[in-house]
């Protein structure tokens, strides 16, 4: 298997339950049977949506800096646990020589061997993935279309990520899944067909507590999981 | 901060295990407050406990090969997320240049901290650590003796580690859990004041079903994340 190494800990724990994730889904009878993973899990890499905002220094140079490491370290393969990050995903190419797993490309085309041409597909995300447009593009390049939440709905699903009792500070609670469901059912009745979970902190909160919810929803966090597993076994 | 490496994948649940455990022992309110951490979880490093007993090859030069990477990526010290493998320490400080953690002597003082001179202590461990005396040295290095399971209970502890049905295979279940409170139980009515979770799959089970146990059970886990934390916040 190939040594794949994982730029994370944006946020740490969800970099964790990533592991956990790979962990799971592969079929395993020892450890032996598992994926070689190589992880940089560094919290000091600056808020992606922040600076997508204007609001706080680039990530890039702490993102591209992990990528060395581990490129140092052996790594064959890179994948980023972040969605916000994928707006970086070019330079990070650009900078690096080993090649990634594009979380955001993996998520839009898993979604689109479920839904029929067109159809209109749910975007949970930070401010910055929604600023930045990747599932728009990544949804418009396999033919879907991206639905955002309105605002005060995308204000709550920010909060569940980065308010004071939100997955960044710790907490994962009933409350948050609640509020996650809500926001879910409201692109259901905006016409959203799936919803994407395209910032990995919202598995974390959906998996605890397996809220119930009116279209299937995407893990972001397993779709990449999966995608490790596959790339790590390919030869290629 | 400084940079934690982690030689880990010995399983690796037990490796995103210590991790998670990391995360909850850190006092923290945002991504930025958490330890900054490099893993190579390598779930190819051969069987610990299959070397010491001559039945496999040695893991040495696996486990030199994650801390050269982990020293390559800029780690500035190490820790070692299996019990077992702390029986090749001395031989991995002689190949490394960076300090390492060590968790069998973190733990050792921990219980020394907790329990009078000469007090007895069971030791929950693989075979291989038993047959290697790492919890007896460090025990007694800290004025307390280990209490290690009668041969049929040892067999019952290798069984929920390395069992069909056990940790390494995927599973933890409330089997796993009685078990280990039954073998506890032995031990406490042998004399012993505590028992230690010598091997880093033990707490996974103990975590998940918190069974009831006659005498304070110390994770060799918590004691590793709370030494990580420790050291990674310290300037030295």
């Amino acid at each position: 298997m190939r040594l794949v190494g994982i730029i994370g800990g944006m946020g740490p724990q969800a970099t964790v339950f990533l592991m956990q994730r790979i962990l799971d889904l592969t079929p395993a009878c020892g450890d032996a049977d598992h994926v070689p993973l190589l992880v940089c899990s560094d919290p000091r890499i600056p808020d992606r949506t922040a600076a997508l905002r204007g609001a706080g220094p680039s990530p890039l140079p702490a993102l591209i800096g992990a990528g060395k490491r581990l490129e140092a370290a052996g790594a064959e393969l890179l994948a980023v646990s972040c969605n916000t990050a994928h707006a970086y995903l070019p330079d990070l190419r650009q900078a690096l020589d080993l090649p990634f797993i594009d979380m955001v490309d993996e998520v839009a085309a898993d979604v689109s061997g479920r839904l029929p041409p067109g159809a209109a597909v749910g975007v949970l995300a930070t401010d910055g993935t929604l600023e930045a447009g990747i599932y728009r593009d990544a949804l418009a390049a396999r033919g879907l279309r991206a639905l955002e939440p309105l605002p005060e709905d995308q204000r709550r699903v920010m909060a569940v990520i980065y308010g004071a009792a939100g997955v960044k500070a710790g907490c994962v609670t009933q409350e948050q899944a609640d509020i996650l469901a809500s926001v879910i059912g409201a692109l259901h009745r905006r016409g959203a067909r799936a919803a994407v979970a395209g910032c990995t902190e919202i598995p974390v909160v959906l998996d605890a507590f397996k809220p119930d919810t009116e279209v299937p929803v995407i893990s972001s966090t397993d779709v990449l999981a999966r995608a490790i597993i596959r790339e790590a076994q390919s030869r290629a």
